[in-house]
């Protein structure tokens, strides 16, 4: 794996070409051109439990560029997940992940902020990132957000939405439950998703870059909202839509847009479906709404010659949920 | 982390305590007795993709003992999946995995055994660390099949009937499609799973070890069969049973006792529902059915004061899948 990168001149399946799997997605017809993920910047902003193993995946998957955001240090206490050893106690989580992400793969290239993106300084410093972080100087190419805290994410969304800057969000179910109508500063750091597995962390970041690996390398379906219940195996699948009911003025270009495009999309599909679309929720804190996917549509993925999935996705499939956001219990009760 | 294992002595959420996040599943009432988990040995055949995830995750939650079987070294070509690192390249899979687990967790025993046990030598002493690799020199708790061919397949399958053990099997989609009607033996190595990506590969590992958990330490649901179709993101989910046409001498017992089980659920369930179970297809190779799950019972599982979950199973969920197993294309077409 040299700087060289020879493997991408390469699609031979043999074992010493470290992008031989990759490109056989090449080679199956699944993915047209691969070797464009070189060319991609992503930024993770938190790297614990989840966006630790995004860095780890996209760092194999051979991004060209990752920046990775977090203040906290790694501690014992993390490892129940994925990713961080022992002996890396005490050092800051994104220097930890530098080290051993250089090592799994030379080839990417890997930017580091170790600060807390919610404060006024930072904060500026992180949408300086986002607009000039990619590899030829302009804006990255898709911000995944694995934090776990609500202030965090209202930080990216804010960030994300005034730049009109693709990002995707993962969590996991305390935060996700009961981080409404309290204020999440009154939570204790240690309450914040008190309990966790590395099988879950790994299934949503499975999920988080197998997402973003469809959107940059356009291919099968980018899913708007995939959940799992890790209890009993479901997953909850949902569309998403900016929350028309939000004042702040890059919000209100965002869903003027969003509307732009739906009403593209029903000319050309007008005879398919012209109803409009149910509102699930009304609106909450999180600055965008649930709606129904209640059609699915068929499949727009194509392999290769001599390929058949194992699986193919039913034409209505969608399951009823339950989407019950106004959670009655803190997280300090747990 | 010291052999004294004193973390298990303490359910403090601090950030000293490995252990911390483990019991704060038994804390939030999820898990009754997690500690449990320190008297359990899983045998886990196939240390690649899958199942060098599954032996980092089970070492992450503590288990009691691993034994890894694998007769593969680990090459550049892996690193586009999680665990290897390119310094370990040329080690055999299972003492690399060894060298890196006793790092990450000392309590955890491992025990690796570095052949191929579908020749039959090698499969009377795999059937002796079924029979006799426990902690307590008894058998072991469960067996995990990450292997990549049919062969080492249905030499769990065979191993697992005799004995009588439980074991849970995983797979990539070209195996699972393409495996029927061909002799696996005619498909040239690196045909298998030609193309594959951390993310698929961590997914399946999480739904494998966190079922894993639910069986060894009796919480939620364990699920008999979990899907995951990466390009569209939907999981069909189906229930299997033994196939009732195999004549060997052991899966007759196993039939015996799954009509046995089936008969007693029959008599409590009676009120609920009486109807034969349909079967999607008569019988193949791997010694398995299919069947319907179109029926899905209420939630059983409970949670601790103060808690809810994000996502309640939907009464009426499953989907109808198109299950065509009858891959009419070989793997070195691709």
């Amino acid at each position: 794996m040299s700087k060289e990168r020879k493997g991408w001149t390469s699609t031979a399946v043999v074992d010493s070409n470290p992008y031989s799997r990759l490109m056989a997605l090449k080679r199956m017809g699944i993915v047209k051109d691969y070797e464009k993920i070189r060319e991609k910047t992503v930024a993770v902003v938190g790297i614990g439990g989840v966006g630790s193993v995004v860095a780890e995946m996209l760092t194999r998957c051979a991004v060209g560029k990752l920046i990775l955001f977090d203040y906290d240090k790694v501690e014992l206490a993390n490892m129940n997940r994925l990713f961080y050893q022992p002996h890396q106690s005490g050092l800051s989580k994104v220097e930890a992940a530098r080290d051993t992400l250089i090592h799994i793969n030379p080839d990417v290239i890997i930017e580091t902020h170790n600060y807390n993106i919610t404060t006024m300084e930072n904060f500026n410093n992180f949408v300086d990132r986002i607009r000039h972080g990619s590899l030829t100087g302009g804006k990255v190419d898709l911000v995944l957000s694995c934090v776990d805290n609500f202030e965090a994410r209202m930080t990216v969304n804010t960030a994300c939405n005034e730049e009109n800057q693709v990002w995707m969000e993962s969590g996991c179910v305390p935060p996700l439950v009961v981080a409404s109508n309290i204020d999440e500063k009154t939570l204790k750091r240690e309450g914040v998703c008190a309990a966790s597995l590395p099988t879950t962390m790994a299934v949503v970041a499975g999920f988080l870059v197998q997402n973003t690996l469809k959107y940059l390398l356009n291919f099968g379906e980018v899913s708007m909202y995939v959940g799992y219940n890790a209890l009993q195996d479901f997953f909850p699948r949902q569309e998403m839509k900016p929350n028309d009911q939000c004042d702040d003025r890059f919000c209100r270009q965002r869903q003027k847009e969003y509307k732009a495009k739906k009403a593209a999309e029903a000319k050309v599909e007008v005879a398919v479906e012209t109803k409009e679309e149910e509102i699930v929720h009304e609106d909450n804190e999180w600055g965008i709404e649930l709606v129904d996917e209640s059609k699915v549509e068929e499949s727009k993925t194509t392999v290769g010659n001599g390929l058949e999935y194992a699986y193919e996705l039913p034409k209505e499939n969608e399951v009823e949920i339950e989407n019950d956001r106004n959670g009655k219990h803190r997280l300090d009760e747990l």
